[in-house]
């Protein structure tokens, strides 16, 4: 939680990948590079694990979104795969029920030409109890080179990287952190805010923030890119983000409040979390109705917005409760672009620890 | 429903494909060609989903028996394996569980080198209560070509194809429809059945068709090629159809009687249908030991029937209940043979819809 | 379990493959070989099926710990790939949830390029209540060529082996046997012992042997290799063995004691057993506490053993209960390596028996 972000570098340049310095990202991001096994990459990216956005750096952030171009040109080739991690065994541990960012993962991976396993905790020796740590050292000597788990406690997945030989990726940790989604929308939002630039836009972020690993790993990557960001909801669901927004940790600064109409209003971008039903029995939320009359994003309360807001929600979705079904599918929603976009930075990550971790057993090896 | 079939032209007809004007057929059975990938193929197939039978007109019929033959000369290599769906990717989404169906898809699909992703309901973010139409429109955002789905409710596959931007395939909805069941059925019957006609044949369903997809499916393809259709089993399990058939819907006639001696007289084919043991409970059906003895397919009661009767049944068997052990492994019996075709029909299924698919794609990009 | 064993001919030998007369073997052993298909190896390998290691002469045993050395080789590898099983069909089927086994024989198939098909009972027809025989035909007849199984009840590899075409490969089988686990700790032990040789190594297996296929498997192969095998635990957990090492089958010897400190002196190899929570109910157990005060495996009662004592578990561990946490981890531990030597040993089994069908099949075209 200590990256330092030189804001003055990057908004100085008008370049959509101001790190002239560093000879990798030109070369990850033009497509015949990403054919060739990461082991020739000369990448700058020198993180073994992705456990959340809160390490990255602006420049860092920058390749993540540059490899994610490449990566869309592949997935726009009639055959959507590359033999980049051919050899390499991608071991998906889930021990929460999730489609898309398990599916996700999967199709990222395979796109590399990689060997996925799954492991489903209902259905997994995880069901009788073995520890996390035993677990995660199983893993790695039945082969796995790289790990992506979700996990319903926060912080697990710091417990698993110090074990796991290969990365570690996070998706999604408790209340904590879900990194590949913060990246996502952020490459969503470069890709659909005129310029490709967040700096100063008004981001608001609308609904249950105190259970949502989204929120709080879009936190992280918006403020790093200059957002105007506004945590919105109940009052209840937003215990403790007004001391995190007035310490301003590590230089990022954002607004809370529980009043929608001054979050949206003139807001260049509003994303809707998911209402978790099983809330209301902790007293924390009133009922679903209420919740939607209130704070319900609808065709209504967007009129306040900007005329070309862009409507996000990181799925699945309540229709009818955080969001009405009209602004789901309206032209200003990029929900969909969400998910496939959720592919293409999955490979990009994929591929940059990968690279990462050949550097490191070269070095090793040296 | 509004297929319309020209029996005068398929029975005039000696030839096992009486479709000498369509140029692909030849092509799409000659082995050669299977390597080669879809959008290179002449097929005439003009469907893009299928959702189920009725649609379908006997030339068409005739056309996934060609491609099946075709798929059962790759099956018969030592690597029962062509490139024709490389880079595709076939998601299988079951709202039910199975093993026959969602197997037998994933063998096909991998057999024609496409990448399948498995998506169990209970596992997943449908768990979560998503809306059918946000996982369908996810899933292809996914980057999923074709979607191989089952599910309780009848009609849903329509519901997705109106969404999907590329070929659904029904698997089984509701009390519907199970079109890939009733084509590996019909390709099995052709292969056995002297002439490879069913034209004039007796052919008998029996058991539970109220709540049978499996027997909805098969009354549209075995009229349209011309059998005599019996559907037999306790009144109590067959309302509704007495109307249908009376109707003739489409131009298809068939018989409905609770009389077993009647129908397995002199039957050329019997397939006995799977007796749920959750009808209990609905009071439809009497308790299972009273259904074996009065419905149930014994060798006694095969006597009835023509010498060289063939015996069928869509499993998973109830040994005992609709079915003695001893028939479901008579020589007679084609129950294992179903299944081995199933892998080929779907196969051909899943070669067709891509090649439908290519189509449609390049006259888009004209 | 007739298997015959030459004691004489191994012991004579100082090799550690004793079997010069054998042409199959060294080829079998040198990597280049193992990127031919197995239908051009000439192994000696004569079983159709893996479904106990009582079956299992001295000789082969060594043959397949000859082919794991070699597929150790390949795991060490860049790209742990070859292309032996290419185009055959491996399907895993499980009716116990598992992590360790399940994904251990699904990599080593992918390993050998195999496509592999799961199915977990839970999630597939057979909550239907679909008889095993019926499952296993149609398992077949969807295109497997080789069935891994796990199923609780003892001896159901044997009833599918009987009508399975293909090979049958035992995952484990209710408290009966699994052989992969004991050829596994086989492989384990002879790569940490100096010499290689079992040879009247003091051998303790601690724990719950009642209800222990891990137990009764390695029964066969420790006294096959000449250990001096000792089975310790609570006297309610060794009902049987006593009389089973006192008539000494197939002239295989061991001890049966509660005594855990006269079982623990000078042991070469001590064996910790997972004990089942849900044995405390059946009342043969004293609460789980007392069980680890009493037969826990604590570095204080590991001070009795040889100083070089090799540690094992089959895992999943119940730290605290069967085994110390220090122990675990402790330099002799080798719980992790018996996972990762896992894989290599069903690389090598599916190598063998793929290439004992396609002699089977040769023979019979011949």
């Amino acid at each position: 939680m200590t990256a330092e972000v030189d804001r003055s570098e990057a908004a100085s340049s008008g370049s959509r990948f101001p790190i002239p310095a560093e000879p990798g990202v030109a070369e990850a991001t033009s497509v015949p590079v990403v054919d060739a096994p990461p082991e020739t990459q000369p990448v700058s990216w020198r993180h073994r694990h992705l456990l959340d956005v809160d390490a990255l750096t602006r420049p860092e952030l920058e390749l993540v979104m540059g490899t994610t171009d490449a990566m869309r040109e592949v997935l726009a080739r009639p055959i959507p795969k590359v033999p980049a991690l051919r050899g390499t065994n991608v071991t998906i541990l889930f021990y929460e029920a999730s489609t898309r960012t398990r599916v996700s993962f999967e199709v990222a991976a395979k796109n590399l030409s990689a060997d996925v396993v799954n492991i489903a905790a209902a259905s997994s020796s995880v069901s009788k109890g073995e520890s996390l740590v035993d677990t995660v050292r199983t893993i790695e000597a039945l082969g796995a080179d790289m790990l992506v788990m979700r996990h319903p406690v926060s912080g697990s997945p710091y417990l698993a990287a110090e074990i796991f030989g290969g990365a570690v990726l996070n998706g999604g940790d408790g209340w904590h952190a879900h990194p590949s989604q913060a990246l996502l929308d952020l490459y969503t939002l470069r890709s659909r805010l005129p310029g490709g630039s967040l700096d100063g836009r008004k981001v608001v972020i609308l609904g249950d923030s105190l259970h949502s690993r989204v929120a709080r790993s879009n936190i992280w990557t918006l403020t790093a890119m200059g957002a105007d960001l506004w945590i919105c909801g109940p009052s209840t669901l937003l215990r403790g983000f007004e001391g995190w927004a007035a310490r301003g940790a590590a230089g990022r600064r954002f607004t809370v409040t529980s009043d929608v109409d001054a979050a949206l209003r003139d807001a260049d971008v509003v994303m809707a979390l998911r209402i978790q039903k099983g809330r209301m029995a902790s007293g924390l939320l009133p009922s679903l109705r209420e919740y939607a009359a209130r704070y319900g994003l609808t065709q209504e309360r967007l009129r306040n917005a900007n005329p070309d807001v862009v409507v996000m929600h990181p799925g699945p979705m309540n229709e009818g409760v955080e969001i009405a079904a009209d602004v789901a599918v309206d032209p200003r929603s990029v929900i969909t672009e969400q998910v496939t976009n959720g592919v293409a930075v999955r490979m990009a990550l994929l591929y940059l620890l990968a690279g990462a971790r050949a550097g490191e057993k070269q070095e090793r090896g040296a």
